[in-house]
């Protein structure tokens, strides 16, 4: 279990969202409130587009509330578009290219949740990584195959390619012990566009809300306020859609292929 | 706050202790139970005497309860007498010098605690450090300062010394604002004898406990398992003397001095 | 390129081979002389066989020449078995699971050398790791990899699963462009027995040292000191072979399988 | 010894400076050409002015050469005045705290050189500091101890403070040993001026160069390129001044007050 925002709006320097609000990220890398693991801190991450077209990443291991240096880099980055994410490690190591978000040419992706039985999917996620990208594989998660297999799977079209991943994960999990289950609240961006995903197999799905206005949508684990009016619940097995210069929608995750199908 | 045990006995694996009790420090580092600070996850440390005069020091600033280092020496490491310490810290950074325990020739010692105001305290406790210690003074910590005061007030009376250092302590203390305080529960060993101490300035004293038997003794800041008839609570104001193929024995602080004041 | 040591004989602390001698291995970690790249700064690990069967490990991310931990470590670990690497990366990242030495039950390897074209190999060299082993594959490293996979290549008979892994990886290496290359230095353990290996396809092998007295056998990438005449030179495709309780002897890798050819 | 760039000039990503030359910093961190140590392996830092008064900082214990977020932040970091600083420690411990640049207020400060003899002078040197900047006083170099004494010594006139503080130190050492020396080249900025200083006591000064055009100056321990013309050498003992808005000019140190004097 991890806790993340996702950001995407007026430029604006992360300390706004990262570190200032009565219950930031900071804070909830040590003291989370809707997550089975309270403390987030198996490293972290932040992810920001620039005037470069590839994201930058700071990645670490130390926990997030004691890290002077992302506290610097909160007050003096600023980006229209960026994702920050604390840790609880479930299984993988604690280095850095296992730390959220991971970046691929100008495609950036970051997660919360699990597959079950991981030792036994293992292969078989790794093997829906497509050999061009398998260079891009540098860490160990579930998490970074998940987003490189989405990523070859074809990520000119977000939703088709997660609706494609999410349901070729959804049968190998489905052919194992009936007690097998996968969590997904994922973010995806591009640079200009932003989505973020709640899915579940055989499970609950991780909480996931937003909030938006006139400046921009902020989609996170948690609400970083107590007013849990300002914050949008998104339902489990639905995705947020914030496209460029749109209102965000909510949208329910297989319904298109559903009514492709009919 | 921090926590800590502290072990004197027969020649043991550290993990007896440090990473399998139902209640270990390893658990304690995510998720404390007697403290104001639940999670200890600012770095951590053990110190361990073996053949060689001097201890032996591992220090990390990763949190304790994911540092696969650690769980190979508590392993590996048998000792004596060794001290294991998970960090919260209280204002100085997190580094590996002040990570405890700390080490001066053939002294080791470990602090749960803090000095208020530590700001207007700090150049007063350093110039307790007499100019021959002074080189080791690696770190930035109070705890490291105090100790290394204590070892220069005649260590080899440690009790005298820790009396006259906290004595001192509690009139820097008190010369300032009426709420200024001081905890001070803390650990200290030669390789031979080892002292745990409970006492506090203006405040209640950190909890301080130990458990006693044929095959050795172990002090700790909370107790590693559910039953607490297994474990003495130490009172405030006290010392534990266990010295060298004696029993351990509770002895009042500042008592002796009083006695000889008579 | 990284160098490395590795050592058989009587209980002995790891600071008389790792940190003491003229030109240790700390001084070649700052400082190589035999490698094309003389900093190898690029992490480091023990690893050592103690009354546990399985091997104890410390491994971390900075270079080796700074790191206080480990020090205080070689001075209080003996071992009758045990080895130490210093890292040079060759393109996998800077991870402590990526850093050697590798433990898979009571065995323990290490490596000096690479795959060229890794990129292409990867894949292929992933498949020869057994599923039953899979889970072990905790890091990203071309080494992890060729360990995991010769221990799936039937380890009771060390030389044999060597061999055929040496020979399928020489098959990989030589269908791809005619400039591909394999560099395969290692040492292997499993806590009586020591092998080490100098081995190369299309290309110079690394150096390779041993000496032997009573009191034990040490294998090197460079000798120690400056004296080479104490030193004996490992020539390439040779196997050094330092059974429990006998002299080592070198043996040619292959010749085995040429001679039952025959 | 360690190696440092400054640049002001004309908002530029860092990497033009940091990453990409020839001679880069990078580069100079594992091969630097000037230096009596030639590995600048043991810790980084970035200290950059942007919106905020006062500047960010990103310091790091690992070495620059490998530090995949030193590249991001390169990449994606814009700034006007910024300094880089890879260390090679003289005895301090490798934490980040000890990382250079350091900053106070809106001032900024990085350092190559020693006080030979610390020990001796550690005291007289952290007496230097004023009462209200102790709490600055977050680790344990030489060099951050100078920088608070320097600001202590009216930093409103820069050189006056640093003229004044050199020469105290100068005293400092002149009183110890014959052989006591003492190496001071160091860059200092508030966010508008940047000052370069080059001098040392009884030795040779650590070399230091600037190039200056239409677009900026740049300050460096060594060229970042082979072509020595394109580079002034700053005599011994001698400050490069390089006010907001006016062509640097290097005016000799004490000068003035030798001037002053007569």
């Amino acid at each position: 279990m991890c806790r993340w925002i996702a950001y995407r709006g007026e430029m604006t320097a992360l300390e706004h969202y990262v570190t200032e609000p009565e219950h930031s990220l900071i804070s909830q890398s040590i003291h989370a409130l809707e997550s089975m693991s309270s403390t987030n801190g198996d490293g972290f991450g932040l992810g920001w587009y620039g005037q470069h077209p590839e994201p930058g990443l700071y990645r670490e291991v130390r926990p997030a509330w004691s890290d002077e240096n992302l506290r610097y880099l909160c007050r003096h980055l600023q980006s229209h578009l960026f994702f920050a994410h604390v840790r609880a490690a479930t299984g993988t190591p604690i280095t850095r290219p296992n730390c959220h978000p991971f970046a691929c040419s100008n495609w950036m992706f970051m997660h919360n949740g699990f597959v079950s039985n991981w030792n036994r999917l293992h292969r078989q996620v790794e093997m829906l990584i497509p050999d061009a990208l398998y260079p891009s594989r540098v860490g160990t998660t579930d998490s970074e195959a998940i987003f490189l297999a989405l990523m070859g799977a074809g990520i000119d079209h977000p939703l088709a390619a997660a609706e494609r991943t999410l349901s070729t994960l959804t049968d190998f999990v489905n052919q194992g012990k009936p007690g097998d289950r996968f969590r997904f609240t994922a973010a995806l961006a591009n640079g200009r566009d932003l989505y973020a995903f709640r899915y579940a197999v055989n499970d609950h799905a991780n909480t996931l809300y937003y909030r938006e206005s006139e400046r921009g949508i902020v989609i996170v684990s948690e609400p970083l306020d107590r007013d849990h009016n300002n914050w949008v619940c998104v339902p489990e097995n639905h995705v947020v859609v914030a496209l460029c210069g749109e209102r965000a929608r909510m949208v329910p995750l297989f319904h298109r292929l559903e009514a492709a199908a009919e």
